[in-house]
């Protein structure tokens, strides 16, 4: 019997008949703020898993190890069993949202070389920002776990740079989140969808992401499937 | 003619009739809170620049680079004039302060190797937490003058720790400013005294520090002269 074994803010998790693979289910709901702002919008889970299944399997391609199996649904998909390590680990190409705010930073800096942040997953400390001192010392994951999460996020900016060029996006920046197989290795987990990343259109900057419901710039599912349409013909010419 | 180059919360920069060397006044002065909590606590002043300088004293002979002239009053002392790095260097042998509630751990947790933490010094922004990544996109400090305060934050820690230890008191954490000379050597600055960091007795772990002020545990100046006074029978025996 499929049981749900985790309720998010957008995604639940099933697991299935195998007990390593588990199904992702997508939903419509956005929030933001911390779930401060909550609102359900039609059609967001069936884009954000089309968008996420086909960067996974553009990073899988490119040789990125990650929990992705395959999409079955237009709202789910079946991924690797992990045991989610509890940090976020952003990187920032270019300075926007809260770091902007922050540091006193105008919205646009762009960085010599990106910013690395993690912040520590839990709803109750509000996911308070952490340095790898910190994350050593609480002993929420090792040196050699941070420097792979690096590795790997670093890899995954330089591919999907270079991707969203070719859609004419920019990757302003994006959260990732880990998690480690049955055997201990360290894969790419979550999902990847203009819900956890930035970008904004070559010609204008304007938002193509989240943004737009953050700052209720206009209709989410409008930009969620435009950035939909340039991936699928920049992958199909890349084929 | 002297004149008051910065009036900062608990002491005052004045020039001297010579270029390269300031006066430090230290006021009676207690804010906490970042100044939402202020108060004049008659003889604070003097307390803490008797503890400054005999710590700092103690230091130059141990060979710590730093600021520290003399001490020409009771209030008063001479110190090179440096560029003060806008950071402050945290480092914490113990959790204790904002660090529990923040990450949800008990206060007296002794951490196996320290935490190193750096805020920007910036009223305005609140001075947030940074991580080295930032520091360095933002351009405040270069990696090897981040490196250079942290080797003699660590050499301070471990020479404060033992000097402590013979005075019955546990170095809890401790934040540290640093200055660049003329000829660009990063050296030790600010104060060191219970106002930035903890002290806690070694029989039953009572505040001995600015804890005292911060959540209204008694008479500030009872305290601080109490350190005074260990401090001053250990560095009479040491000599």
């Amino acid at each position: 019997m499929e049981k749900m074994i985790y309720a998010g803010k957008a995604k639940q998790m099933w697991t299935t008949a195998d007990d390593e693979i588990l199904k992702v289910v997508y939903m419509d709901q956005a929030t933001a703020l911390n779930g401060k702002k909550k609102d359900q919008i039609s059609g967001k889970g069936i884009l954000n898993n089309h968008i996420s299944s086909l960067i996974f399997e553009y990073l899988t391609r490119q040789g990125i190890e990650n929990h992705f199996i395959k999409r079955i649904s237009d709202t789910e998909e079946l991924v690797k069993k992990v045991t989610i390590l509890p940090l976020e680990m952003v990187t920032r190409n270019v300075a926007a949202g809260h770091f902007t705010t922050r540091f006193g930073v105008e919205e646009g800096k762009v960085f010599e070389t990106p910013v690395e942040e993690t912040y520590f997953k839990s709803d109750e400390l509000d996911d308070p920002f952490m340095n790898n001192s910190q994350i050593l010392a609480l002993k929420i994951a090792t040196k050699s776990e941070i420097e792979k999460m690096w590795d790997i996020s670093r890899k995954v900016n330089s591919l999907l740079t270079e991707l969203f060029k070719k859609m004419d996006l920019r990757l302003i920046d994006f959260k990732l989140e880990f998690g480690k197989l049955k055997d201990g290795e360290i894969v790419l987990a979550d999902e990847f969808s203009p819900d956890n990343c930035r970008l904004w259109d070559m010609k204008d900057n304007a938002h193509m992401d989240k943004d737009v419901y953050r700052r209720d710039l206009g209709d989410l599912t409008i930009v969620y499937e435009e950035v939909l349409k340039r991936l699928e013909k920049v992958l199909t010419e890349d084929m």
